[in-house]
């Protein structure tokens, strides 16, 4: 018996990585598919723009899609891959009426009583969801994941917080697919980089924080480093690349650095969640985005130039698939973590 | 009367943009093309791989390209677009035998009694012309550009010194053409970054130093900045982008930044000499490769994104042609330099 | 003293290029800029979104955009980069009040009192402008010019016609710009090419008919030949390039060919024209559209790879810069004829 | 209990795919991988740029490389990826020695007695093996597999020639990876398009007409049909898009067409043989290289826009993934085949 799992906004390119990543997924089952008025009633496959494989997966290519109203939905965890000012009317109504929402949006993830969450660095925040469900009175509840840079940025960081991790530079070479689809034209960016990504450094510089920062039993204690980002998108179809500048409190070895990413571990028994978490790489000029984006089935990050920066810094390269480990395998994961904690 | 130029190393990438940018230059003319043993005798339109435009410029095409031996050249100055190995053995020669050598290899840039100069940034260093000569017992000498990436970097940097500059970590997007032909293989970086560029990054963080430091009469006392960088190679033909992130001694403002680039000044009668040295541009999405590298003929640099990153320190990119700005229009300005000073 | 121009469709990817073109015509001078509704009243520099280089020329800058309409318009030429459906209706108005309209929208290059004009081709078909004047009582009237594939193929097939030319297939590979701003969207096109554009492969069959047919004072006599199209759009900024499989009636041979298209001439006195229609290259792998796209400023198009294709059979590759030649450029060079035809 | 195979010429573009695709092959297991001189003793892992995905498969990765020596090797069949001078004097010798060569170079394609074999057109060519064997006194014998652009092709010209096939004009867009590694230079293809591909037209224009041919028992009689071929390459990573402009001897009908596509059928019970062979697309936009050449996990070609072109032509694409379908799969395919009819 598998969990029935709905998606909202699954017609986008994060929808698709959702549908994509479902389609055999062990404890789960897409049940229903919601979309914008215009979309309702009509068969997936005939509308979505299918633009990562070849075809739309048999499995929901003729469902019809169903508005975004919580009283037509039938499953146990709703996925939500809605733009921030669109979840922030729908995913409260799911909530309120008793589902468990997984969302990639960024609408909610700074509130005070929602968990934003990556389980292999802060599976303890799903604590929140008590206290959210206690100050919205509402039957279910709402668990974020992060930005996809955020993402890739905070695995890396996690186990460097032990080392006296203090300050962080980083400037990100982002995928062209997390800008969606019309998203970014071909005629800026051939030849080009764009050194700019509405809204994405705030991003980068806050969600690290609440991230890494400590659940207290009633709301979360940020995280002292800082964090400073320069986003820029490149001509690349998929996998967010960062340079790494970190500043350390004293004195650090790469050494000590590299044990620390090779130590940091998997949640057991999650399906989507992969053999290593941080890929470390001895080549010189590796991670690549073509050829390392599909690590751990896009569910690893990759790590790569691990170097001195002075005597209490450290540069490296981080690498991860934006809309796998970066949205859509991200939500999952974090699904999947909940019903392992029999949250859900 | 126009000051004859030879061209050392002229078939490669560097090479052709001396060709472009002496073509039609108002104080030098080519007298001479020197190549390696097997293209000598040969004429330079039938042995280059000419990339840059519709057709090697008729000034050249026919001309026959000479050994790399002073003794048969008859110039004023020689350009040098040499890979560092061979202008190590190579340019001493002409040196000796008395020319003026306006390099843009890597070779001698960190002698210490060797000019590394940007005109609108140390103009006083080729004061170390007459060390060198006296030194070495030469009756030329050789006056080096930096790397291509410092280049972007400094022309930034310099303006910043007197506002309490202490450090910058530098994270690069770097064209494929500083790679030179055949180069950067397309299976390489198309859908792709490389995250590496050897050596890139020690020249990034040692020649600033010289640069930015002070001309004592015998030498340079380098500048007490720290220059971290990370460098890599992104699917765009020509124009480097760098993030920046800089920090200050004490409390900076975006405003005081801003116009210190726009108060930097070009040295005034150089024909190669852009109208603005710094061009600030004030759109959210500025600089771009494709849009700007282009500017002032290739010879400014376009800033762009300045903004605050915590109370001392700022962020901004900046951009620049880096075979123009960066490399054979680098040597030009030099040599241009060279003859207002009277030094040749 | 210059004849007045206004550009209707002036903010588009077509529009971008007349204003970059009529910059410094030493005939023409931009007197105003009509635009859609929304755009009236506003500065063309704030309202474009400028791709072609680094920065809105400057005469034009600060011009306010006027409503389509002819009150409002002082000009002596009316030039459209309107799409087709818009031009439809808002080309005949300007006709009608005494405008001579060159247009580059393809709605009414196939009427029959409508000139559809490549200079060098068919100038004789101006004839049909007293011809249109009469059919519609207008004082004013239309010239276009053909689809930019049409026009890079036609300039080719016309010298080829006397020797013997019977039927044509084209496979084409064409430039992003052809496709407007916003157009392609880059996760479509990065790594991949495009099989399709909507309409285009329908121009291409049968303008040429119409622009290679006789001028018999009251319309046009088709040409016999036959034209087949198949379109495709590759990740190229600027540039049509495309593959010809020529057919003749009987034996013919590739230096009769050269010759045809080396012989073939320009019209003297016009500022536009280039000195060479047809650049026939010799190289085995020209042209390309990166180097070859500028020859001639953009109004040249260059031939290569003339063999033979069986005894009565010719292949070649024909390339043009699409905006320019094959838009923008084709208009001008237009309204240019008309001038020296003393047509305005 | 597997066949042992050998791969020549492992570390290429061609040979790491043969190893992918060898991998977890059901019938076939790597037992040597023969190589260049300077890389024989070394660990294929150590000296491959192993560019196809994340990680070089273990199977191999201390694979000592042999010399290309027959003496040296313990293998059924030997699959060549070498370049076509080398296999020239390479694949004889294993022949000579008693090895069924599974050959992808092009060497011996247009010899009179060795087959050159796609197993849905043409199984009944591997006749001539025993020509082969007797005409030369080998023990074993030399198979191989047509050229990439040629096998797309060709697998849809086959179901064509009953329907009275008589001229075909192609025109191709083809991807970097047939170019092999270090292979074209990015400066050369990016923003660009490569209008020539040296020796491919030839092959193009040739080999389909010895496929499509009928075994007489010693020899082939050569299909009547004529080819032409124009050959570009485009910035692609993998899979040949081929325009295709076919004539018929009379009246064609699109839908006999498609039919015809349809009803082609694999031949059964081969590993690497596709569900379906050719997969014919409704949509008017496909097939795309990045969206459909992993259609049959690359073994199958996708054809799309089949229209007609006059009363008896018929306009369609092909597209294939080039290094699968297109050359290492091809000659798995040709092994497998081999292996039915108990060749082996």
């Amino acid at each position: 018996m598998k969990y029935k799992v709905a998606v909202l906004g699954a017609t986008g390119m994060v929808g698709q990585k959702f549908i994509q990543l479902l389609e055999n997924h062990p404890w789960f089952e897409i049940s229903a598919l919601m979309a914008s008025e215009r979309r309702v009633g009509k068969a997936y496959g005939d509308e979505v723009e299918w633009l990562i494989s070849s075809d739309v997966p048999e499995n929901v290519r003729d469902m019809e899609m169903l508005p975004m109203d919580p009283r037509n939905v039938d499953a146990d965890i709703v996925f939500s891959a809605l733009p921030a000012d669109i979840a922030r009317e729908v995913e409260p109504k799911f909530a309120q009426e008793g589902f468990a929402v997984a969302s990639n949006a960024s609408a909610f993830r700074m509130e005070e009583d929602v968990p934003l969450v990556i389980p292999e660095v802060n599976a303890e925040h799903l604590g929140l969801i008590d206290v959210q469900k206690r100050n919205r009175g509402w039957d279910g509840f709402i668990v974020t994941n992060p930005n996809c840079t955020t993402i890739m940025l905070v695995l890396t960081l996690k186990p460097l917080l032990d080392l006296g991790l203090a300050k962080v530079n980083v400037a990100t070479m982002q995928a062209l697919s997390g800008a969606g689809y019309p998203g970014v034209p071909s005629m800026s960016v051939i030849d080009n980089v764009l050194p700019f990504i509405r809204g994405e450094e705030d991003k980068v510089e806050t969600e690290p924080l609440k991230l890494l920062g400590k659940f207290t039993g009633s709301g979360i204690d940020f995280a002292s480093i800082t964090v400073s980002a320069s986003c820029h998108r490149v001509p690349v179809i998929d996998g967010h690349l960062e340079a790494v500048f970190a500043e350390f409190g004293g004195n650090i070895e790469v050494n000590d650095v590299i044990e620390a990413f090779r130590s940091f571990k998997p949640i057991e028994g999650l399906p989507t969640s992969p053999e290593e978490v941080i890929v470390v790489r001895d080549e010189p000029d590796r991670p690549q985005p073509r050829l390392d984006r599909d690590a751990g089935n896009g569910m690893s990050v990759v790590v790569g130039r691990v170097r001195k920066d002075g005597d209490s810094g450290i540069k490296y390269l981080v690498l991860g698939h934006n809309t796998v480990r970066g949205a859509a395998g991200a939500s999952i994961l974090n699904a999947e973590l909940m019903v392992k904690e029999k949250l859900i």
